[in-house]
């Protein structure tokens, strides 16, 4: 490990923006230390799995309290963009942004095996840390949460009627950059230890899928006006 | 807030595993502060979001770096048990338990408004502030862990091999009394401005849910085991 890092110091630096490495380089901080072999750090996996989800839970610590919050998230670029009214709210007087731990985890299944110890769940989750900040000016403001609506239900800006200057105002939306993070998850079969292969215990898995059921119109939204696509057939 | 806070300070103090109130007392903490009528405080409210869910968030501070850690979870009583390898390395020399903040989110559905500005997500989520501490003697270890497993796959202990004391001293387990609680749930229909309904915009709900598949049989599972009815039939 010590080595790895040596490696990476001695290495030209380059401006992320210009040039973006496949992997993100583990930190002491985001290397998988439980379980190393379920960690993950290159971009395709973890990016994959951002965009799947959209639902994310911010970490932010006041006074060392820790506070974790859902709210809507999507990746653009190598950037998350999140709502963030609550820890837009521990930003007022923190230019350099705020410490946060943004985590993004897809539940794919339970793991039943034939001895409690070795039941499991199956999942993907993506740790990232940094300093989130503000998306303050108005046209920035705009592209991102332009950029967050498309990524949730693509096509869906350009139907509905886009924010106003004083709609603008009231959105909090936050930008962390994707520089420190790191995917963690199990895929595959039960694991048992050998001898418990002999047991008569039902073991297998239990898939679980966050599935969209049949859009439910709007009770005030007139029958002749069609169903988009997106809605449709919505599927994450 | 200040009247509310002196009228539980001047109650009778009795022990929380004697009497239970039916809520808990929002705190400086815990109160919804934006969008408060979206808050919720009962038990009975809080305690259907936990027991339908099983998997966690947990958030823990080290040096004001907050982490977030997916686990899985379950109430039992008046306490929320977790397991927790990378919290429970923090708790090392930390008597008193480690500060966390246990969230617990249940997605509904995505709520498609007529402008971008409504557009929300319906949801259910608690969070929960306090000291967690290890599950430290086996038998109390061992209760925690079959109420834990019980309460994801009720039947399922019985049905296994049960830990052995090697596999108990290897699993942590992290509990969490529910004494600083506050659930937050946006539930219902679209809402939107009162102009924007004359748009022609397609507005409605597209509802999520969690949802578990046919089984899959271990390949190494005899198929004359049969599979057992809480798998066959998953539902949180």
């Amino acid at each position: 490990m010590a080595g790895d890092r040596e490696a990476v110091d001695s290495a030209p630096r380059f401006s992320m923006r210009c040039i973006v490495s496949e992997s993100f380089t583990p930190t002491a901080r985001t290397r998988v230390v439980r379980e190393p072999h379920r960690g993950a750090y290159d971009r395709e996996t973890i990016y994959k799995i951002l965009d799947e989800g959209f639902v994310c839970h911010v970490g932010f610590a006041v006074d060392g309290q820790p506070f974790v919050i859902p709210t809507m998230f999507a990746r653009v670029g190598d950037f998350i963009y999140f709502h963030g009214s609550a820890a837009s709210r521990m930003l007022r007087g923190v230019s350099e942004g705020l410490s946060v731990c943004v985590t993004v985890t897809l539940v794919d299944g339970l793991v039943l095996a034939r001895s409690v110890f070795n039941h499991s769940m199956n999942y993907r989750s993506v740790v990232a840390l940094g300093k989130a900040t503000l998306v303050g000016a108005t046209e920035e403001k705009l592209a991102a949460l332009r950029g967050f609506t498309e990524k949730i239900l693509p096509g869906r800006w350009n139907d509905t009627r886009q924010p106003n200057e004083k709609e603008l105002k009231a959105t909090s939306i936050l930008r962390l950059p994707l520089t420190e993070v790191s995917a963690k998850m199990r895929v595959g079969p039960v694991e048992d230890d050998a001898p418990d292969y002999a047991l008569s215990v039902w073991a297998g898995i239990i898939p679980l899928q966050l599935i969209a059921g049949a859009p439910v119109r709007d009770e005030r939204c007139d029958a002749s006006i069609p169903l988009p696509a997106y809605a449709a057939h919505y599927i994450r």
